[in-house]
Formats: C-alpha cells, sequence, structure tokens
C-alpha cells in the first residue's frame, strides 16, 4: 500500500486555532474578526495540531493529562490573585457540571444554564424509577434501570476513572462480550447474517460458513472478520505503534496528513484493496457499514485508543449516578428548562438569551443572563440555530454549520427473567411452568407464532401488553421456526444483519429483581433513523421480533410489554449520539472547534477527539475552567 | 486533470441484475437464490449498464422513453391473451397510482395498499384547505397552499409534461429564479453570506465583495461561484456533451467507472484542486455543502440532465391535483391506513400483511392481501423494516439496507401581502396604513424588534400569532437593523448560510387573495435535521428571522403566525426526501434496486437515476406494469 500524501490543498485556519488546539490555556485576544484570517497555514502544521489534540498534548508536545488530573482530582484550579468572575455556563452535561465546580470551588460566581426541564447529564441518561420521568417507573419492576446513553467507561480513560474514585462511585465490569458464570470470556453469543447463526467462538474458529455467505473471495474465506480488518489497518498501525513522544506525534500527523480526507469506505477500497463483499462481511460484524462513508479517523481512532485488552466498566445503579454526584455540589447553580437561543458578547462581558419551552406545560419565558464569560459546552448542531452577535469567526461558523453530528438509536425491551442467562434446563423448567409441552413445542416449531405467547410466563405481570403491541407483533414477525440452543451467557450480546444490528443484554443482576432489560436494538446513522419512523406500540414488538430472530421465538413468554426508545438524533437538544466527522473535518473543521472566541470559550465532548466518551468532555472542562480561571 | 480509472475493485452483481437496469420487460426467473451469486460481473459491465439506466435505454441501447410514452398516454398496455391477474401494489404514490390505472385497463385485477390514512401522492403534498389536514384549513386564508413535496416540474420530463397534458391538468411557470413584473428575469433576489448581501444580478458582475469574504484565493475573487462551479465541472462535461448513441453511453460508462465511488467533496479537492475556501463559497451559493460528502454522481446528475436552460412548470391548485388526477380513475382500488409490514412470495403468489397504524385513533387491524404478483414502490429505507419469506437475493438485501435516503425539510410562512413583489413606494403606502412614521422607523433602524410589530399590518387577522410565538421571536432574533431595497420581484428567492439556507417565493398569486406563502426555509441533509429539534411554535418565528435576515425586519408586520412543515426525514412513510447515493453505490447498489424477484417487481423514483422526481417514478410504474403485464 502507498502512503503518499493526498493532492488535496488543506487551508485550515489562523495560527491561533491551531495553537489552541490541546492548548491548557490561550492568551487573551481582543473579539474573534469577522471575516476570514489569511488561509497561510501550512497542512503540515495542522496534522501536527491535530495530532497533539489526539494525544492531548499541549503545544509544546507536554502531556495535559496529568496536569488535568491535577485540577480535576486533586487541587482544583491554582490559587488566583484577582476576583472572582461571573460565569455563564451553557449545558448541564459533565462538561457543564465539571466546569462549573471546578470554578466555583476557585471563587468564581457560576450559573449553568440547561435546556432540559428534568434532568442534568446529557448523553447520560439513565432510564429509572424516580429519575427523569417522574410520572411512573419506566419499567413494570421498579427496581430495573437501563441507559440511553453513555452504558460503559473504558479503564484507558484516567479522569473518568479517577473521578469516580474521587467521587466514591463503585463500578464494576461492563460486559462488551458474553462471559461465563464466572467471568471468563464465553463467546456462545451469536453472529447472525445471510440467514446464517453462529457463535462468536465457533465463528473465530471457522470462519468459513459465514464468509461464505457474504461471497468473499477465497482467500478470505477461512479468517475471521475482525483479523480481516485487523490486517487492513496493519498499514497505518505501523506509524504508531510502539512509537513515542515526537515519533508518535508525526506518525500522527502523518495518519492525519494521508487519510485525512478519507472515508473508511475509501481505505478499505482503494488502500486496504478489499472487494465489496468482503467490506459487507467487516461492515456487518463489525459495525462499521452504518458510518463506512465518514471520516475513516473515527473509526481508526476507537480502534487505535481503545485497544481489544482494553477492560470496560459500569456504574450499579446506572450512569446517572455520576451525573447525580456532578449535580449534587453545584444544584444550586443550575437553572433548568433555559435553552439558548440568542449571545451577545464584547471584550467585557456576555448576555445569553434562553428561552423556556413549555415542554412542561408551563408559560415560554424569556429570561437573559449576564456575565464576564460564557463555557458553551452545546453540541456544534445546535449552536447552528443560537445567534452570536457579533458574528464568530469564519472558522468557528464553518465548523458551527458543518460538523457531522450523527444518528443513534437504542431500543430497551424488559424481560421478566434473564433468560439469556439460561441452560436448556432452565428452558425447560420455565417453559413447562407456562404450560407443559412448551418446551418441546418451542424446539419444534410448533408453538403458536401469532402473539398469543407474549408475556405468557407467570413471572410476566398483568396488563402491560397492548391489543396494539400483539397486532403488530402479528403483522410484523416472520415465523422463524429453528430455535437454537441455549445462549447461557453473562452480559455481552449478537450481531445481526436484521433492522435490530446490535443487540446487549446486562452485565449484572439488578438486586430484588430476577428480570433484566435487554438492549434490543443499538444502531447508528441510517439505521438508526428508520427505528424512529415507528411509534412505541409498534417499534417494541418490531425490536422483539428481531431479538427472537437471533436467539429463538421462546424468549417471548418473559416480554413485559415495557420498553423504552431513546433516539439522539429525535432528543431536541442532543442533535445525534456525537460529533461523528466527514473526511476532511478532521483538519478542515477540527482545529476551530475548541478555541475560544474573546471571552466565549467551548467545552463538551466534541471539543475533544473523543466524541461520545464522558472522558473528552472532563478533559474539555478543565481545559476551558482553566481558560476562564486564567483570563 | 487526470480520468483514470482507481484501484477499486467493483463486485456489483449477477448478470441478470445487470441486464435489467433499464430493462423494459425482464424473462421470468425462479425465486432468487438466497445466497449471493458469484461476483464475475465485470467492472465495465456495470458502469455500461448504469450508464444505460441514467439515459433510459435498453439493454441494447435502444430508448425506452418513446415506449414508456405510448404505453403511457397513447395506448395503454400492449393486448394480451392470457387472463388477467391479482396484482397488489404497495405505495400510492406517482408511481403506484399509475401502474394501478395501467393493469387495469389492461384487464388485471389491481389493490393498492397506501400506509397513510389521509391521503395519496407519496412525496407530493400539498397544504391546502380541504387537503389531508381535514380539520382545517392550513393557513388562514382558506384560498392559500404551499407545497410541501414535488412543487416543480422540468421541461425535459416527457412522461410528467405529457401526461399533465392527458390529463387536461392546466401548467404555468415557476420561477427558480426571479423576474420582473413582465416574466424576464429580474435576478433582484439576494445572496446573503459572512453578513455580506448582495442582488444575484449584481453577484454576476462583480462577485469580489462576497467572495473575498470567503476568503477564496486571488485567482477566483472576480469569478462568480457557478462559473468556478462550472470550470471544474467541464472535464467530466466534455465525456457527455455533444456525444450521441454508443458514444454517449460509454462517456457515462467512464464517468460511472472513474467517479462512482467519489463524492462530491473528494471531485472539488482532488480532481478539481480546488481549496476548502473556494468549496464553502460553491457550496454556500450552489448548494453543495450539505450533501457535498455524498456521491459526485448525484450532483453531477443534477447539472446535467438538467441544464441551465431548463425551464420549469407548476401546477395551478397545487401539484397535489396531479396526485388527484391519478388517484380519480383508480379511488375504488386504494385502501388507505395499511402499513405493509411482511412479505411472503412464492412462485405462485404473493401475501403482503398489513397493519393499520392508529394515527387517526381507532383500533390497530391486521389485514393479509394476496395476489399474483406484487409492485413495491416503497423506498428501500422502508423496506428495511419488511420482512420477506424467503428472503431476497443477497445484492437486493445490501441495497435496502444501504441505499442512502437523504433528509430535507420545508419551512413555509404565511404572509397577508406578498411584500417581495413591493416597490419602496408600496413599502411606505403599507407601512404607513400601519402606524405613521413606521416606513422611516424600519429605514433607520429604529422600529420596535421586540416582537410587537409581528402581524401588525390591518390586513392580518388577528388571534394567529401566540403569546409563545412572540417570546420564542423575541428570544431567538438577532436585531438586524439595516434595511435593504424592496427586493420588487415575482417568484425566485434567496440564498443564505443562516440555518434557512434557501428561501422562495410563489412565483403567481392565489386568486382571490392579496397574500403569499413562503417557502422561508428549504434545506438538506443536516441543516434539515437541525430544524426538526424545534415545535412548531418555535420553529415559525426563528425561520422568520432567518428571512429577515436577508430582506430586512419590515416583512414581519405581514406575518400571519400560520406556518407548516414538512420534515421528510420524519414523515413516518417516506424516510427521507429521496435517495441520494453514497460514493459506490450507484454501481454496487443500484443494478439490484430495479430488477424484480420472483412475482415481486420494484418501483418508485430511486429506481430510475432520477431520485425525487416524478419523471423517475413515471418511468418506474410503465417499466413494472409491462413487467407484470408480460410475465
Amino acid at each position: 500500500m502507498d502512503i503518499t500524501p493526498s493532492r488535496r490543498v488543506v487551508l485550515a485556519g489562523s495560527a491561533s486555532a491551531m495553537a489552541a488546539v490541546g492548548a491548557a490555556a490561550l492568551p487573551a485576544h481582543t473579539a474573534a474578526p469577522r471575516g476570514p484570517a489569511a488561509p497561510a497555514t501550512q497542512d503540515a502544521d495542522v496534522c501536527r495540531a491535530v495530532a497533539r489534540a489526539v494525544l492531548v498534548l499541549d503545544e509544546h508536545g507536554e502531556p495535559l493529562v496529568p496536569r488535568y488530573k491535577k485540577v480535576l482530582l486533586d487541587g482544583g484550579l491554582p490559587r488566583r490573585r484577582a476576583a472572582g468572575k461571573n460565569v455563564l455556563i451553557v449545558g448541564a452535561g459533565p462538561a457543564g457540571l465539571v466546569a462549573a465546580r471546578l470554578l466555583r470551588d476557585a471563587g468564581h460566581r457560576v450559573t449553568v444554564i440547561e435546556a432540559n426541564a428534568n434532568r442534568v447529564g446529557g448523553r447520560i441518561k439513565t432510564f429509572r424509577t424516580g429519575g427523569h420521568e417522574q410520572a411512573k417507573p419506566p419499567f413494570t419492576d421498579p427496581h430495573q434501570y437501563a441507559e440511553a446513553g453513555a452504558m460503559r467507561i473504558p479503564d484507558s480513560h484516567p479522569l473518568v476513572t479517577g473521578l469516580l474514585d474521587q467521587l466514591g462511585l463503585a463500578r464494576r465490569p461492563f460486559y462488551l462480550t458474553d462471559v461465563d458464570h464466572d467471568g471468563q470470556p464465553a463467546l456462545r453469543t451469536w453472529i447472525h447474517a445471510n440467514g446464517i447463526r453462529v457463535r462468536r467462538a465457533d465463528y473465530r474458529k471457522r470462519p468459513y460458513a459465514l464468509n461464505r455467505s457474504f461471497g468473499v473471495p477465497k482467500k478470505y474465506e477461512n479468517t475471521p472478520s475482525t483479523e480481516i480488518l485487523r490486517q487492513a489497518l496493519a498499514p497505518v498501525r505501523t506509524l504508531i505503534d510502539g512509537k513515542q513522544g515526537t515519533e508518535l506525534v508525526d506518525g500522527w500527523a502523518k495518519i492525519l496528513r494521508v487519510y485525512g480526507n478519507w472515508s473508511m469506505y475509501r481505505y478499505l477500497t482503494e488502500a486496504a484493496g478489499l472487494d465489496e463483499r468482503t467490506i459487507d462481511l467487516i461492515g456487518t460484524v463489525d459495525n462499521l457499514t452504518s458510518r463506512i462513508h465518514l471520516s475513516f479517523l473515527h473509526s481508526f481512532f476507537s480502534t487505535a485508543l481503545i485497544s481489544p485488552a482494553t477492560r470496560f466498566f459500569e456504574l450499579p445503579g446506572g450512569t446517572a449516578t455520576l451525573a447525580d454526584a456532578l449535580y449534587e455540589p453545584v444544584r444550586d447553580l443550575v437553572r433548568l428548562d433555559r435553552r439558548a437561543t440568542r449571545i451577545e458578547h464584547h471584550e467585557a462581558g456576555v448576555t445569553v438569551h434562553t428561552v423556556s419551552e413549555n415542554r412542561t406545560g408551563a408559560d415560554v419565558v424569556e429570561e437573559a443572563f449576564t456575565g464576564d464569560a460564557a463555557i458553551l459546552t452545546v453540541p456544534f448542531a445546535g449552536l447552528r440555530h443560537l445567534t452570536f452577535s457579533p458574528a464568530l469567526s469564519y472558522g468557528k461558523r464553518r465548523a458551527i454549520t458543518e460538523l457531522h453530528y450523527d444518528a443513534a438509536t437504542k431500543v430497551l425491551l424488559e424481560f421478566s427473567r434473564r433468560w439469556w442467562e439460561f441452560t436448556e434446563a432452565d428452558w425447560r423448567r420455565e417453559l413447562e411452568a407456562v404450560r407443559p409441552g412448551l418446551y418441546d413445542a418451542y424446539r419444534l416449531g410448533r408453538a403458536l407464532a401469532d402473539g398469543s405467547l407474549l408475556g405468557a410466563h407467570p413471572s410476566v405481570p398483568p396488563g402491560h401488553i397492548s391489543t396494539a403491541q400483539r397486532v403488530h407483533y402479528n403483522a410484523c414477525r416472520a415465523t422463524q421456526r429453528d430455535q437454537p440452543a441455549a445462549a447461557h451467557v453473562i452480559g455481552g450480546g449478537s450481531t445481526t444483519d436484521n433492522p435490530n444490528r446490535f443487540m446487549f443484554q446486562p452485565s449484572h443482576p439488578v438486586p430484588g429483581s430476577a428480570g433484566g432489560i435487554v438492549l434490543a436494538s443499538y444502531s447508528w446513522s441510517d439505521d438508526a433513523l428508520k427505528w424512529d419512523a415507528f411509534d412505541d406500540e409498534e417499534r417494541y414488538p418490531r425490536a422483539l421480533g428481531g431479538v427472537q430472530d437471533v436467539y429463538g421465538q421462546r424468549i417471548e413468554v418473559f416480554y413485559t410489554g415495557a420498553g423504552r426508545t431513546q433516539s439522539w438524533m429525535r432528543d431536541p437538544y442532543a442533535y445525534g449520539e456525537a460529533s461523528v466527522l466527514l473526511p476532511g473535518q478532521h483538519t478542515e473543521l477540527f482545529p476551530h472547534v475548541p478555541t475560544r472566541e474573546g471571552v466565549l470559550h467551548f467545552a463538551g465532548c466534541h471539543t475533544s477527539v473523543k466524541p461520545a466518551w464522558i472522558e473528552g468532555a472532563l478533559e474539555s472542562a478543565v481545559r476551558t475552567a482553566l481558560e476562564v480561571h486564567a483570563n
């Protein structure tokens, strides 16, 4: 494979924009220019600046994370002689809440403006009893809860894991792939595509049947998809693997220079030389298809920054317990139900106009807040509809207009028993408890498939499966009558080419409950938008049918009729799951994302190279708190 | 610029799939294979097949349009000796309605299954009194109407213009750019970007100021953006311009082979060698930015198939009058409120399972229909959640999973006077009628900007501007106090870099009404999804503010408070504005889109190379009617 710079001309931004990428604090400068700065920057300089952001280094190549850790976990912001400032923070996600605490502790007066009327936390959101849906528990079992957003924390993220320790929040393993009852990898969940169902462990050993069903060329017929992908990315990995210091920055800069404007599709076809069928295979199994036309770098970062050895954690009680803990010390500073609509800023201060949105039935009211400086943690997609007076710099405006946010939708279903943990003996016992002979009826494909067995197990509380759900179930579901053997696993989940795409079982039981919430469908991009076309009463039986495709029809007896959906693209304040950049945006737009504009500072995971991860939000919280504090 | 084939390997499909692209009728074949066909096809063959589809030629290179015209407008389907069939048609858009009429007239028994409970027409949809919103007129003036979807018909589309003539439907000019009161090009509407506002005619003559505001390099400072784009595309145009017959097919095949897997972004950067700032300019002015990461071919087709000389038509009373006329002769065949959910098919017939969706408050009911053959006109994004038994062919499954549908959102606002037609004298007279001195107050930037002047003109009926709209207006709107001179135009519209992006005024008055509906914002892709984040009461004042940015504050006195929004991505049955393909999909997926699978036939504009155009739907209607009739 050749690695040569493309013919593209990069004219990405002003020197100050570049210097700021990954920099802890910036020199004050006067109001942002309205017209574009002369685009005199060299391609190579931009790539090195973004490379430092990838590695979280300052402009001298020094690591920022130790400094950020010290501020976040140890001493807070440095001592300061000047009087405290009035600071406005827009958005009460993890970035906003953490910045608020740091700045308040350092003697500043802080107001946090949050658009949601019923919760803080941003894309940390747990469906739980007593949570944001205050009217009633989200599931039939009030002990149950499930994640709408952030659900796992990698051990390679030092700020968030350190913060959990500091806050005294327990954590436990999150099993991305299924384990045995003793915590050892089981890999008994399924890969299901082209009508073929194979356990993960079996696929690793004998990939032939599944690969053949995609029509891959002979040379790949016996290679597992993850290995094909690993080999395809290996030439790029060699640019960074085992490198340190300047060499590592240079390696990342070269990746950015060569592939900065490539999509993953282009990489796999043109650089890796893979054919269409092999790309279909790895796209389906390794979750590349839906985002394959987006930036190569985004997908590559995911594989490079989170290694196969990475362990994941979750929080007992839900990730929202972290949001709770971040909210607690600044609760009195947060104004809920205020969507920022217009921002006036000048050298001496800032006014943030807001509006309540009547989502709680109250009158629509307008309220303005003034301060000496503001930290905007809102996704750039959301900033697009804010008016700034005066206008922001050219680079920031283009970033706000164009930075791509991608859809993700989760469909969660409640079951009264954790059937994925069952052995066949468990299945026999529980199905016979419904009706003698039912175990064999399912096994032989003779059980009724008309929806009458939905929630038939005595453990399912009556009254939650509506007639409409049964009708939809009946109308939608194909009768796949084959019954695979019991999964008998803890956690993990299966992959399918049906619309559900990815499903995950909970890694741990909920105390006091024999059931569990399954993430029946987790999909991205175009796949996610299609789920949004249905009302809940139609979506849930469809999602159930997709899980049955994989695990067999019999799971239906434990379905309680309760579900929850989170479409991040339809969330009125999130505008998508995260900033997932398009080809070229890492070098053209990203340098303009975290830079301050006069008294306006920009935080949130999208200002880091870890969109969608809490770690990126925390980096930005400390960075902007330092910026505000120093100036 | 080099034009050399890329290194990509195309393994796009079976020979039968290729032969079918653009073919009028296909030989019967038995049920589709479940596994993939051996991917033995040559790149060049696929490209030639798609090239023929672009030109609407059959597999021998003979033009299909004359044949289609004869069937559609002249003699109907050919005489046939065999008994009529039971034909199910899924979807009552133009493709479904036309296929239904052709097949019924030829002696077949037809049932049309439509998911919407209140209308037919698909993406032909007019907001009008007595229309699908039966409860009340959409605007305060019951004479007014506006297009949610199809709004213009190019004179280069022979099937649809022929059909209008056949149906006796009048048509009149649709002015894509504004004209004088005598119908001559005026070009007095605005291009508004980076805080600069310039009339179209002035920009053509003196592009310097606007181009400079984007920071384009010196060589482009004095070239209008459309001319830069024309020059950039010229090397590709030379492959087809002036060519005919085999040479023209070869030209298109070469374009497909070389650029089939390129995005427009890649073309402009790597082939045309444009810098980022110049791409920003043409992206903003010529509407490329939001779809720049999508297929180069899609945008290129638009420029190549619709020339600058193309004239557009519209239908008095709205495009829905065409849907009405297509509905009339088959009204008794159409079953509304039936969403197809599952399809069982075999050599001898097909069963389509459907469900009503309770959107009208009625019970959810299931109903199954059986026939000898079915024509599916549903967008492929919608087919993704249908279950097929047996599974469709590999190529069709991938196309259904991956074919990209793009978002588009229209925001329509009602005004009590057609202020865009005003001279300054008209403005003075009308504003003085509100309050003496108001004309000068606006002109000097001294009128109140707090929303109190919304709908202040005596022609605005009271009671439609809610308090919530006024509060939102106040919270959102930046006070741009400069007042440009009167537009004084008919039709056309302006382009802005604010979130509204593109706005269009009506080309003709509505009889009996002094007002008009402005398409205040027409946006695509990511731009469109952001508008979807607001409730109507917040969206309309925001859209108004965007129009004021361009035309000045004073238009507010005619705003009635009535608006309508169409988000095609949020439409539960449309799944987007149209299939706008990703790089590579024209050669990898498109060959599998129109091909039949046993007794299942596929129609709709997405099966043509004219997605979003009625012409493409009509081509597919005749093609599938011929397929069903012949087999």
